[in-house]
């Protein structure tokens, strides 16, 4: 694990990494905001984004390292999708590098490379505990892409997470084009399969151990149509799980709007880390 | 005058425009943060950015919105210089278009569209007074290149504004690689000439009217060559202004640094712009 690039920042220190992922099998690069008097106990925050991103995104635009800073909460920025030459890719926006969706692909061009899901849950965690000796409870949250992410990955794996939250998730992905394009492209034509990435399905059928925070925009213009929330809100009913989706007045899908609501939830993150067992 | 952008921020209106600046003789863009329940009598604080930024770094990166939301401060943030085709340009990264040292250049083939000081001191404030009715008292703040212009503009034009920071300015441009460059490509060679645009030397002939609030990392790769925060203080003690200078511990030059101490200065100034007469 190589350190490139590393900046004080709010007394603690904002550093970015490349190492070589196996489960990706290619190098990747992400970047880790340790707080002041980190320790290996410290909690961390899992952040996932989302479409065209890489790791820099939420580091320079989100704002979060003041209060991850105040808070003792170490902050994880990985990148989106496998990245290289020899990993496979396409022209557009939302398939191929960029945009992984959080999933290990079964299908061809996808399957050597496209295993965000191992990398996420497992690899990245593993090597945080191995090379900074980080061992703390684990939180998770995102930005559309990211927060289907964030959402899914902690549905499937709530032994990892302690705390889960989401911006703008895209909340019903085997219900909405981008959703529609990418599951087909890496896990096939068999609607059932992507269902099992799918938060509001995964929601309506199991029980959340834990609150789940979620902000939209209400003029975020991917809203109706491929964010869905109210497709978590059914979910969250059907299964009794507690799901707050907070519609924000005025709020768009930019980083502008994740930045504004950022420190309330980083303080959820952090209320949850320190008291759940 | 054109709204070309516009984002809900922490309750307020992160805005972008473009419009022709009559100083400069190019079309401009600059950006504005406007605070809830924002009137006419609010503080305005310009921030001038560095080499090779637009008015976008300071929007996206120094974390400024939260507090001057809270605060009721209005933010704008120019360009660092003319733009367009037929604007004189450098291959440099330090001359030219993005490196515009808020001066008027006298020297071709720079004087045609390098009138930054017009534009900041002049136009812009007009330009704002007479769009969106902004009338409030002004500070002015800003880093590297731009704490430069923060400091010297400020010296120059002290009726202008009623309170002046800077992170990791060029304090003493005419004695430094970056200002020796510009400054002869701007103004030409005679040194005299120069130090009518040196915070260090301003500073040293006349008392400032105010405090000036200075952050440099002491990390900072440029601080011993080309900031030179020694000359301020030196000169402060000479004219017996009030010039805090804190070096802080381990940060560098980037806006890592800046939004790490981004909210004192937003305090400072909001503290002044409200008290002073």
């Amino acid at each position: 694990m190589e350190l490139i690039d590393q900046h004080r920042a709010f007394d603690g220190e904002q550093r970015r990494y490349r190492h070589k992922a196996r489960s990706l099998d290619c190098d990747m690069t992400f970047s880790v905001f340790l707080p002041p008097k980190w320790r290996s106990e410290s909690p961390l925050l899992y952040w996932l984004s989302g479409l065209t991103c890489t790791d820099e995104n939420f580091v320079q635009k989100a704002g979060a390292q003041r209060a991850a800073a105040a808070l003792g909460l170490v902050l994880v920025a990985p990148d989106t999708s496998p990245r290289g030459e020899t990993v496979a890719n396409d022209e557009a926006y939302d398939l191929g590098q960029g945009a992984g969706f959080y999933v290990n692909a079964t299908e061809e061009p996808w399957s050597r490379h496209y295993r965000m899901e191992d990398y996420i849950v497992e690899e990245l965690p593993a090597q945080l505990r191995s090379e900074l000796g980080l061992r703390g409870r684990s939180g998770i949250s995102g930005h559309s892409m990211g927060g289907h992410g964030a959402i899914s990955l902690a549905l499937k794996h709530p032994e990892r997470y302690s705390s889960v939250s989401a911006f703008a998730p895209i909340a019903n992905p085997s219900a909405c084009p981008w959703g529609e394009k990418a599951f087909s492209a890496y896990l096939g034509k068999n609607r059932r399969e992507w269902e099992r990435h799918d938060s509001a399905v995964l929601l309506a059928e199991h029980k959340a151990p834990w609150p789940i925070l979620v902000d939209v925009g209400s003029s975020d213009g991917f809203l109706a149509e491929q964010l869905r929330p109210e497709a978590l809100e059914r979910a969250a009913l059907a299964s009794g799980s507690e799901v707050s989706v907070r519609r924000r007045e005025g709020y768009d899908h930019s980083y502008f709007f994740v930045a504004s609501f950022m420190d309330e939830h980083l303080q959820f993150h952090a209320d949850q880390l320190t008291t759940r067992p």
